[in-house]
């Protein structure tokens, strides 16, 4: 028998933030697609849409009107999946049937006026102002709530209901299952290494470069070891960093400019409007104890084989475990290969 | 402040089978739809498709030929995720670069010859030869693998690369992520109630109804208490039963035409064939210990307001935790409100 070799031989790693597995199958990748096809996403044309709920001027379907906005614009989302004012529930002890009240808000990001313009094709001032924003915002929900998910769904694969392009922020005044996996996963490697996971890995990416997809002055991009999406991509700070007020001003614009190269990437490896689901993870808010932690962006996209390909995570998938077609080393070596400058950009 | 009401008010629900929570958001139903539509999933109109590669007699791209069979016909899969001869990895013992070698195999199980016809639509003795055929794929593969995993993807909108009804069977020598936290959350209530988990749940909602969709002489199938999309259903004994070998004849048949009537209510909330994933779980293969396992099966189906309108399991629900926009007991409703006969049965 042949020796083991990641490249040609399904095997599995093991996520350290969740501590769930994902099936790598290499050799899968070769089979053909007769299943559906996506629509290739490109931007909309127009700078500005008179119809869009989201573009500066117009009326929201609430009858409110937009401010004529020249960067950022944050508003409470018409259709909020959580509210401030839920009374509390009844205490229910019973091993089956466990219910608690949920509170919260959620918040819509305009990332900017112009209806045509993704993160990656807006100027790093743009974009600066993207982060800016996330920070303000984090900084505000926070003094009431225990958690607040920053993320982003950019395209219709991805459930994005409005092609302005725009993020999310809702607040919680519970911890949400994800985190609270990565906090206990993170809590135990720092108390038997004594140093922060996610500093320890970015530090181990940086050195080998074998799955780095960007780095900068302060920020590192990777395909991670453990990726269940074909090109999905960990965002990590190379310094200690728990939470988005932790960052200096050139850190955080550094961070601006890891964006705008990263997405640059994802939008030119199929020259489409690359779709995905992004957000950020840092120590949550209802604690001080937040050394284990370090603050970081999961990227998800689903596209595998070109503009109009995905990968479903479906049947075996959501019964079983994550599966995967490419190795994160091949992926990354996609993503590496490609020019950081949008195509757009280039052309024009 | 008015009291706390499930039906008007966000709140979160434990699944004791995974430990996770879910976000209910009733209020949110509301919200307008402007994103992605789905093509409305009919099955294809004729009974043999000369160029599908799972219909009777035709021709696979590798060439191989599939025998004129008259009910089931089960394959190993030509592009399969899991090879039996993987040669074992080195032991890697590190906390953040953790791998193992993974093996097994893949197989396709088509549920009949007629490419026009999915599960409700069969007949009965045929659907009473597919619970057969995935009584004998687990009872062949558990003797090699520890995990035998039972699933169909059905419709486009669940990554089906083929119209031809047809589900899989992935045999695994690993307890992948979900199985293990069945597992585990089983285990913990066997160990405090000296019961079975699922069987005090089937008795109870049986007992209730309230979230009942099918219910016959042996099997119950619900909407859970906990279920994260829209109209999900979890289908379960109604007698101590671990896995698949442990059911008598009479319980075997049952269950054929439990699914009948349970795929026949999804198909007409619609009228549409209506795509989810489904899987099978019971007591791994690596063990005599299954005391605190019941046989069951997940039916994940995507679906929110029409044919057309789907919920997306995204940005938030990646980061943080699955949110739906009904009640369970809103889904059940409506489920309950329908035939369970099917519409082209009622209307031919
Ligand atoms: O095997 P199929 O039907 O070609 O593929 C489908 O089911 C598999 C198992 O859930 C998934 O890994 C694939 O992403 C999906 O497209
Ligand atoms: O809020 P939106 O963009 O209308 O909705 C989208 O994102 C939400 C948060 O991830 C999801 O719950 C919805 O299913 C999705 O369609």
């Amino acid at each position: 028998m042949s020796k083991f070799d990641p490249v040609d031989h399904s095997h599995r790693r093991r996520n350290p933030l969740t501590n769930d597995w994902v099936l790598v199958s290499p050799h899968r990748a070769k089979r053909p697609w007769q299943g559906q096809v996506e629509k290739p996403q490109q931007n909309d044309s127009v700078a500005h849409d008179p119809s869009c709920f989201l573009c500066a001027g117009n009326t929201r379907i609430n009858g409110e009107v937009n401010p004529e906005y020249k960067d950022t614009f944050v508003f409470t989302n018409d259709f909020a999946a959580l509210m401030k004012d839920t009374p509390a529930s009844e205490q229910v002890n019973d091993d089956l049937f466990t219910v608690e009240a949920a509170r919260g808000t959620s918040r819509v990001i305009c990332f900017s006026p112009a209806h045509n313009k993704s993160l990656p094709e807006l100027p790093l001032p743009a974009l600066e102002k993207v982060v800016q924003t996330w920070c303000d915002q984090v900084a505000d929900l926070s003094k009431e709530y225990a958690w607040v998910q920053v993320f982003e769904n950019k395209g219709a694969a991805m459930g994005c209901s409005n092609p302005h392009p725009h993020g999310q922020v809702w607040a919680n005044d519970f911890i949400p299952n994800e985190v609270r996996k990565a906090d206990v996963n993170q809590r135990a490697y720092f108390d038997k290494h004594a140093s922060a996971l996610l500093l320890d890995y970015a530090q181990k990416e940086s050195a080998s470069g074998e799955r780095t997809v960007v780095e900068t002055d302060h920020w590192i991009a990777v395909v991670p070891y453990w990726a269940a999406w074909p090109f999905e991509t960990l965002l990590m700070p190379k310094f200690s960093c728990a939470r988005f007020d932790e960052m200096n001003d050139a850190q955080q614009a550094d961070l601006a400019l890891a964006l705008k190269k990263l997405t640059s990437r994802y939008d030119n490896l199929f020259q489409c409007s690359f779709p995905y689901s992004m957000g950020w993870h840092g120590a949550p808010h209802n604690t001080d104890v937040t050394e284990h932690w370090q603050l970081h962006a999961h990227f998800y996209p689903p596209l595998l084989r070109s503009a109009t390909v995905r990968k479903f995570m479906v049947g075996y998938e959501m019964m079983a475990e994550p599966q995967r077609d490419l190795t994160p080393e091949q992926a990354a070596q996609k993503l590496q290969a490609l020019s950081d400058v949008h195509y757009n950009e280039a052309n024009g």
